[in-house]
């Protein structure tokens, strides 16, 4: 063992247990359930995913597991493990390309869950038992604590719940990630006290995860850096959705709902969400406070131009560039940084509590203010809810951003009835596209459409929405609808590659 | 003021506040937003409702009041004052004929909200300022604070928030009423602590509502019970969808997943929820806890069989004869009961932390396990979301009932797609029917099809459901639809007055 490995795993009952990838693979047999670190990319285990990727393919035999992790993977898991054909089901986020296609055709069983609730059906067992929670640590303490590197996601359950643990110790993380996490779990339903947090950066927890050594059958010494960030930058449509988030900010303030120092804010992910983040940073907004998933980029460009005061997240997923800059950089990120469990980071008593700004992503959006994050025509699953639902139930206000059309026009992100629902009428306040925004709140069904159409959606598409709302109109309703035309939209772009219909078709029923 | 009035009116600055009904209905001007008190027909305010009902009638001049409330009302708002035209928006709840038919003929603005969700709204100033807050009480104590009678509802943040007061002290309930209440309001979002409560029978608050005396406008004196609750008895279904909640529960105990105490349990309002508790009576179970909105007849049933150790409401709502009953021994049941505002009692704070059961009625359930609680075809109101959505996210096993079929088989109950969606698959665990319930936890989409399909749909029903379902696989995704179709079952009751396809229709593809 050198020097630098002796450093971090301080325990010395560990100090034996050291081992391969390729030697800790093969503990892995089919049928197992892993639980593996890892949230947006970000304190992934990656060295004995690839150690089983190569394993199945020396093996003839049928290998299959089940993978449990915080959110979306690295390459690794959800790329190379999809494509091996050794995942059985996947749960609860995930954002590639091959798994996506492998959940789409069922090879792969993946079950779509808030993020927040992943742990609680662990805790109460509802889930298969974990037989190896594999988790990247960037150290290990004297008293035998786990401390996380740029995640913690669902790795402090898992280490509580699993029946056996490796550790990858990855020192390619800079050691002054120590002290940034802050690890709470609850208790058993019912045996719980209060989540004591009340202010984004209150620490409430340990700086690592408590474990028990005697399950910890091996460690994995790896020198691999998180795969980077993949989101793309700002673009004139996302810096207007951000322009809108700001005025439509400056009216609560106006109207005395807000103060200049806002409220928290949570900001899903991928480069919509970063580029609406973005917008901050040319506003007169300081002393901003982030309660949130993920950290972006853009969480660390306010931080750099001291706009955002402090930031509490689960993980840290940056670009190659920003990445370099932060994790040379960290200590000057130290007192203004917290990573904690996502049952934390998306805990609805501690949404409410704080009365956060809630910005995600619609795919799209329907006239009444139902939102769809997951399915692209009502049957192929994108991504995954994540902790969008967390938070839109629970924020003070909740906004749904999307660019009001998609394929040069070809499809209308705003549409008579969404072909998925992941977010009710009941739950999003607020719906920003670079058209303008639509501030829902307080409105019924039928006064929804009117701002939305005027609002957000596209003039391609506003006639034939209105139209569609009229025909429903005649029918009557809190809810009008026109049912056997609903997703006539969603078939007319399967049929002719378009949701625009012609003009003729506008009025009259046909 | 007669004695008995002076003992309820203690604080001797509000003794000579007392006018008539008439005379304060005069104070109510066009376009006032009104807070009435009242959940689910108890607690209500109805003396001033019905005063401004005859008012109306005198006065040829325009005169609209927006009503805000706890949930449903009785008769006086939501039959008569909906029938006058006087009501223009109301919110959060309501179920009544009358009104549901102004509703969804567009005539009164509805908005359905989260029961959880409307004091937040009120203590954030989204929704319109509050003019007069109408409140039953009891009695009103010497330091000021008014003690509730049947309800606790959203009483508390109208009193916090209401610009002027009016006191309904309706003589005619029981004074033994007085200290089952417990008021506890949250400060505002990022000002407030975690909410104390940790077991359903902790008192955190104050026996009644705090209030500003300056505020208080009049008193006016009243004598009139509750209107008595509509339920029905059980019948065969309701009785065998019990039978199933408790088979599921028992295998739950096997499982270890829960012990004989069970969990603290929730159940919606109507007739199959109280159904479905009175299933209990019969059972093993005892020493069960209720932690949930209305308590119903099944409620104080299963408190007189030693069933229940203690129940926490937000009302009472019961049968004529029930009711007589309760409230002529309520002595009995003081020690067993507590009444909190609905923002706690629906508290995604506190439901998760209890970890509850909870029983919610379905309208209808899709094969992938989304649930439309709210509206018929997709358009017309019935009722409203209510607290179903507060509990479904945040319990520990969220359970929804329905019956498989309705107008004697014209209409199933299990669809391919619902009508609308007010419960996502990411909400619902359970699905029960008189047929059998289904477990979903932990099952991808389509493995819930399967389980749906074989345990809760009508038999006359199945080979329609699976013949949809084997289309849609064949064009794939994570949640396979043939959305031209998705609704036609919708579509052909409305212009067949059955969703029953021929036996021609259900195979290929037309």
């Amino acid at each position: 063992m050198n020097e630098s490995v002796f450093n971090l795993v301080r325990n010395e009952h560990l100090q034996d247990k050291i081992v391969t990838a390729e030697e800790a693979a093969l503990w892995i047999e089919h049928n197992m359930t892993l639980g593996l670190s890892g949230f947006t990319r970000a304190g992934d285990a990656k060295a004995i995913p690839m150690a089983l990727v190569e394993r199945a393919k020396r093996e003839k035999s049928l290998f299959k597991v089940n993978v449990f992790t915080g959110a979306s993977l690295g390459p690794e898991v959800d790329h190379f493990m999809a494509e091996a054909g050794i995942i059985n089901k996947r749960l609860p986020f995930q954002a590639d390309r091959s798994m996506r296609s492998k959940i789409n055709s069922g090879e792969i069983v993946y079950i779509d869950q808030h993020l927040s609730h992943t742990a609680e059906l662990i805790r109460n067992e509802v889930l298969e038992e974990i037989d190896f929670a594999i988790i990247e640590a960037l150290a290990i303490t004297e008293d035998g604590m786990i401390i996380p590197t740029t995640s913690v996601g669902n790795s402090a359950i898992f280490v509580q719940q699993a029946k056996n643990i490796i550790i990858e110790l990855n020192v390619s993380h800079p050691g002054s990630f120590e002290g940034i996490h802050d690890v709470y779990l609850p208790a058993k339903q019912g045996e719980r006290d209060p989540i004591p947090l009340k202010k984004v950066d209150d620490r409430i927890g340990t700086a690592g995860i408590p474990v028990d050594i005697e399950k910890i059958k091996g460690i994995v010494v790896t020198f691999q850096p998180d795969a980077a960030s993949t989101i793309v930058p700002p673009d004139e449509e996302t810096q207007e959705i951000a322009d809108h988030l700001l005025t439509f900010l400056r009216e609560e303030i106006k109207a005395g709902r807000l103060t200049e120092k806002l409220a928290p804010l949570q900001s899903g992910i991928g480069s919509v969400a970063n580029a609406v983040f973005h917008g901050f940073l040319d506003s007169e907004f300081s002393d901003l406070e982030v309660y949130s998933e993920v950290l972006q980029d853009a969480v660390f460009d306010l931080l750099d131009a001291g706009k955002i005061r402090f930031a509490s997240g689960c993980s840290i997923t940056l670009s190659e560039e920003k990445g370099q800059n932060v994790y040379q950089n960290l200590d000057k990120y130290r007192d203004k940084l917290v990573l904690r469990p996502q049952e934390i980071s998306n805990s609805p008593e501690i949404i409410r509590r704080l009365g956060l700004i809630s910005i995600n992503t619609a795919v799209e959006c329907d006239i009444y203010g139902n939102v769809n994050s997951t399915h692209i025509c009502g049957t192929k699953m994108m991504n995954g809810i994540g902790g969008s639902g967390d938070f839109a139930r629970n924020a003070r206000i909740s906004i749904f951003v999307t660019k009001s059309i998609a394929k040069h026009g070809a499809i209308s992100s705003i549409v008579p009835f969404v072909s998925h629902v992941d977010h009710t009428e009941h739950d999003v306040d607020v719906i920003i596209t670079e058209q303008g925004y639509a501030d829902l709140r307080g409105l019924s069904p039928r006064e929804r459409v009117q701002v939305i159409i005027t609002n957000c959606s596209h003039p391609m598409y506003r006639k034939q929405l209105l139209a569609y709302f009229e025909e429903a109109l005649e029918r009557g309703g809190q809810t009008p609808h026109v049912l056997e035309k609903a997703f006539s939209w969603h078939t007319n772009f399967a049929k002719n590659g378009t949701m625009l219909q012609e003009e003729g078709q506008l009025t009259g029923k046909h």
